[in-house]
């Protein structure tokens, strides 16, 4: 079953597709040269919206949770992308920490965390889990959702102070899937004998998504001159603000002024199509996930006149964070429905291969909200087909092989911004 | 669906696959650190036989042909694997050259080479058909099972003779489909700027099956160490004998003490695990393809009297090549069963991944005759679930993940022993 697309406009991103799917041994020759100039992240998931004129990535995540919703006769994929991963890094690996958030009693993210479990595993690594929580001095386990019970024990340096590991644990690699909105733990300071994954300025603490987006900016516009596309079709247009403080009403004018120029540039475009839908943009924390921190607005006005609650609600996100920097990005419509709920599609991708993706439906929320809200009820919608092998004679459209690997194509360019990024904001490399 | 195992005798294989699955992490570690030695072929087919007290490769083949028969849901593994395998060779290549068979009006082998040119499109490639036959001084075309027109182009030396390619096509690889039994073609010899797999000498002119059972008899010593198993469980005795000549009923004697030789050999086996079947031995060239020139025996007397028909049919083998050496090779039952139809695993691989497998279902051949024979009606029947991810918690037997796991092993034991064939056998590095 393949959504709908529920729009009267809809020819911008079926030519795409038939564009790309066309060009299909081009766009793959791109990414491969690309890769031999950027090392991909280690794993990633990238949140997209298809508004049928549009298709565009709104949130590109580095410690991805959601294992748990991929289809299970894709995991193959997987764990195949992550013995390349592996091989790459770390050829010789036995042993893998990996860190989760420390959340650990959602039943969702324990089955995602089960599941990276179970597909690093069959890379040949023993995993083991680490909490970097202050209050871990001791071991906890905690009951997967398939059974097996599961040590998290203490983080730690090991080896008089040179690397991080757990007791009589000496891994290879260490792999966040924790997004340290916490702040970077001094545990993981200075390490240099051992992989890190991703690297601690991925954290966010020091993330910006301004700067993802500046790279995305950068990889769309050499990615479209190759396939002779308009960059605008994958990429949506974005502003920042620095020095907000919704709590003080600080910052204000810099907001105002921002979606004043971006809703003016959506509106260029759509006269250019001939789009008759309403322009609005996405005010969100540029540091900070969890789809906290997030307001949508059609007008500048509106947020020169937010009221104590949109500003309680906007000023601080996840762990306690308070938002000074603020990113305003062009809203992109969701328009794919599967029956009358909004369908979201999520890629995964482990290394430089998509492995996967599904569909986040939730009948609740509006076509211009963001649809990762705390506690959002969602129904994950595994692809329930190869993103692969393209058809390359279905009509536009009407194949989902071909949907899904736009799809992938759209997620992988998102990734590859991920790597300029996070090559960009090294501090080691300033 | 899962075939049945029809045998009294089926607590060797079981114990196997509970050792291994319980033993992922180390199988996976071992095979990762093997890969750090020895580079794998392109690609890789693997024919297995499962009779409950012992499971094993009985033909390693370098040039596969039925890419059609795996599962489509599968295919993307067979495209991440190409692409790695691309990348590692020829990051920056553009085009590939395929050269297949020459019986080109086999409709089967026609939807395998167009399912085979799919796959590597989709890593970024063009592809491109080159005949080494020497009639095709002119293209020519031929219609693909899926419809397209192909256009099947001589091979010739481009760049002054420094390169091997077609008109207006400059690869980067030259992929054989085309296992040279009829030679080697003057205009594949001394390539250096390209990559061409596999090697020259892993066509049937030069290869030898006894070669590859030496090299696969060291890998599984290794690995049989490693996991704590008996070698023998997945590895055929066998023997070899040269200067044979069936018409001239010449080297008779040395065949009849070979057989004699691996009989005593597998019926001492027998007895150690209270097997209470028949020993026979399989007699086969030792270069060469097809099911050509194979008889079964359970006795070495037989070969002291073979019949004219039994010589004929063993004295030459595919494009007329007379039969010197022979490799005697132990029998392994196929007690698989599909209804009542025999069963035979062949299990692919890419690069060093396994991309899928499917049964060779024959209901009208015995357990101990070679299902591969020419022209055969045989049912392909793909792998009905992913391989990768094992079933930790199933009971040995019941779980087709586990099963297909268990076959993915033993072929990857093949697949590296034809690496350290190619290595050992490779003529520059004598």
């Amino acid at each position: 079953m393949i959504p709908n697309l529920v729009t009267v406009m809809d020819k911008p991103v079926l030519d795409l597709e038939k564009t790309l799917i066309e060009a299909t041994s081009v766009v793959e020759r791109w990414f491969r040269m690309a890769w031999q100039d950027y090392t991909p992240p280690f794993y990633c998931s990238v949140d997209l919206r298809n508004s049928g004129f549009k298709l565009a990535p709104v949130d590109t995540n580095l410690f991805p949770g959601g294992f748990n919703n991929l289809a299970s006769d894709m995991l193959p994929l997987a764990v195949q992308a992550a013995m390349s991963a592996i091989e790459k890094y770390c050829p010789s690996a036995k042993n893998l920490l990996l860190i989760p958030e420390k959340h650990t009693r959602n039943q969702h993210y324990l089955e995602s965390v089960s599941r990276l479990m179970e597909i690093l595993r069959q890379t040949g690594l023993d995993i083991r889990l680490g909490s970097l929580s202050d209050k871990a001095a001791q071991s906890s386990s905690i009951t997967l959702p398939d059974g097996p019970t599961v040590v998290v024990e203490p983080v730690k340096r090991i080896n008089s102070g040179r690397r991080v590991g757990l007791d009589d644990f000496n891994p290879c690699i260490i792999l966040l899937n924790n997004d340290l909105s916490a702040g970077t733990p001094d545990v993981l300071q200075n390490v240099y004998e051992q992989n890190l994954f991703p690297p601690l300025h991925a954290g966010w603490t020091i993330r910006r998504k301004s700067n993802h987006f500046a790279a995305y900016d950068d990889v769309v516009r050499r990615f479209s001159r190759t396939v002779g596309i308009d960059p605008w079709l994958v990429n949506p247009y974005f502003a920042r603000c620095s020095d907000v403080d919704f709590e003080e009403k600080a910052g204000a004018e810099c907001l105002a002024e921002q979606v004043q120029s971006v809703l003016n540039r959506i509106r260029r475009k759509y006269r250019e199509y001939g789009i008759k839908e309403k322009p609005f943009a996405i005010i969100k924390a540029d540091a900070g996930t969890y789809g906290m921190g997030i307001m949508t607005v059609s007008d500048a006005k509106e947020v020169l006149n937010l009221n104590r609650r949109q500003r309680n609600k906007m000023a601080v996100i996840k762990d306690g964070q308070a938002v000074r920097e603020v990113l305003v990005q062009e809203g992109v419509h969701s328009f794919e429905r599967v029956n009358d709920a909004v369908a979201e599609p999520v890629v995964y991708m482990i290394d430089r291969y998509v492995v996967g993706g599904f569909y986040r439906v939730n009948a609740s929320r509006d076509i211009d909200e963001n649809l990762n809200v705390p506690g959002a009820e969602f129904v994950p919608l595994p692809f329930s087909q190869q993103h692969t092998l393209p058809d390359v004679t279905a009509a536009p459209g009407t194949s989902e092989p071909n949907r899904y690997y736009l799809y992938g194509v759209v997620a992988r360019l998102a990734l590859l911004a991920a790597s300029v990024e996070l090559e960009k904001t090294d501090p080691d490399m300033q």
